[in-house]
């Protein structure tokens, strides 16, 4: 394993405190590992708490600021945070108008923000879910009953993000957060497996010139190992499935994101050709991110997201967002 | 190779091509291959164009934009771009008031953008350059006379950027940007070789417990072979040289980029064993950037640069900019 690392069991604090030093819009609670905003929002409006394993980063400490997350909570890597660091997050962000959890669906990650929320009501905060199950991939994997969470989940922090900074009560904002999770989908391959600092070896090993076709963020089975192809070809691999799975025509916002160790040149370059097949069935590209948004420690390849938007997710969209990971505007 | 491309001859063409799709705020020459600003300056303003080989996204034409650059000239992957493309972008982007040309050093772009400074001076546009050649590591290089030019290149693209934007003159934002490039330091590790599409192996191949100590962004050798160690004994590989380069106490902007395939779980840890380096030795973290701002293709290590700074470069760094690659402010 060859890494830029202290040690494996220090991978998460670390870079925790990398995060504080870099990024003064964020205040971080190290003891309990959760991200919140240094400036919190003003009581009445809704809170969002979101958080996961980490080694997704910028997913998700890199979105909490303004016109996003409240709180991010992490947990070692690829493993759920706890029900307790869930929970601690949830009451210190709330202000009196509720609390919206941003779920990606791992079964340990839905039973813990679970937990997390069945405490907070008991002490009366309203608490609502939205659990991303994005992922075309694979009916059910390794760590999931039913699809995978995974690059949706980026683009509907910014959209309800923005929805909650304008004042929208619980109920608007879990709708629309539960709109979006129910139309953006998503598709990776993968170049190669991920690391884990404590296992010390990918998660899985390809040949020279083989593919793992509908990767999970944690290097998950995806559909088939496959050749390798030139880029037109797998850009058909990840439109392919999204089109099969009832993509309709319109505008999306199309993300792109590298997955830990797939440079920017190649990914513009994917995105060149994926755009061309999305804009072939009728998809117009309303808006587009590529880089590294939600990665999976050092594997080589990338997801592709795309959400169907209408004016009004395109107006969210727009507003002004302050995060380590985004920025937006003037 | 394992690679996102659809054929080594093609690699930066495509990526231009999802560039000017992705990002609506530049327009790219795709016969010349130069990326513009779709707004152009105001005339009686001074315009600002760098360039270089392609591999170093998002360096240079993810910094096309207000408050940054006018344009940005992408050779092939690690070659210099040529005196005609240099010399069209320059014409193209002078507004009456002169154009600063930033360059790295490096042998070829030295030459080759000093031949279009002449095309330009020869049809009376005024035409001032500064070379950047801040990376510590080594005396000469491979193909270097002097120090190599890195991670300063970024932060003068965005402090002599503002100042441009403002308004002043051509002296005043040359002056500016040779203060900048005679007091930023950088210094690279690499944990694995990069590789280049049309060659298809790495530039030099490491074992699995070895680093390159002083990389260049082209996989040029640095000072030594040594072997990988824990973060913080690599943090002081990175912060010795700077500090014994006289680098002195006080306010500095510091960047600690990633080469291409190094995820932020592990840049942010080893900032935070950077931090406390060059705090102990009196260097205050003013500002830090995080992240993917200068690679060299695939290759895994970082690249740390820090620039001191005064109120005067603070300010214009806070300035407003809306480039691919920076965004500021709300």
């Amino acid at each position: 394993m060859k890494k830029l690392i202290s040690a494996p069991e220090t991978v998460v604090a670390d870079a925790l405190r990398g995060l504080a030093l870099a990024h003064p819009g964020v205040r971080v609670d190290h003891e309990r590992r959760i991200v919140y905003r240094a400036e919190p929002k003003d009581y009445g409006t809704v809170a969002l708490v979101s958080g996961g394993g980490s080694g997704h980063e910028p997913l998700h400490t890199g979105y909490v600021g303004f016109g996003m997350l409240d709180a991010a909570v992490a947990g070692e890597v690829f493993t759920s945070p706890t029900p307790d660091q869930i929970h601690a997050a949830t009451i210190a962000v709330e202000r009196g108008a509720g609390v919206l959890h941003i779920v990606k669906n791992y079964t340990g990650d839905v039973m813990n923000f679970e937990m997390a929320a069945e405490l907070a009501q008991a002490a009366r905060i309203d608490v609502r879910a939205v659990v991303v199950a994005d992922d075309v991939a694979v009916a059910d994997s390794l760590y999931t009953a039913g699809r995978r969470g995974t690059g949706t989940t980026v683009l509907l922090e910014k959209i309800v993000g923005a929805a909650a900074e304008q004042g929208h009560d619980l109920d608007t904002v879990h709708a629309l957060a539960a709109r979006i999770a129910a139309s953006g989908r998503s598709m990776g391959i993968a170049l190669s497996g991920a690391t884990v600092p404590a296992a010390g070896s990918p998660t899985f090993e390809l040949a020279d010139d083989e593919i793992e076709w509908g990767v999970g963020i944690h290097g998950e089975p995806g559909r088939e190992r496959q050749p390798l192809a030139p880029m037109p070809e797998l850009a058909e691999r990840l439109v392919g499935p999204l089109v099969a799975d009832a993509l309709p025509a319109g505008d999306a916002i199309v993300m792109l994101s590298g997955l830990g160790a797939t440079p920017l040149i190649e990914l513009y370059g994917m995105l060149a050709e994926v755009a061309a097949l999305l804009e072939a069935v009728g998809v117009r590209l309303a808006r587009v991110v590529v880089g590294e948004t939600i990665t999976a420690l050092d594997m080589a390849g990338c997801l592709l997201t795309v959400l169907p938007v209408d004016a009004e997710l395109l107006a969210y969209w727009d507003a002004p967002v302050e995060t380590p990971a985004m920025r937006w505007g003037r």
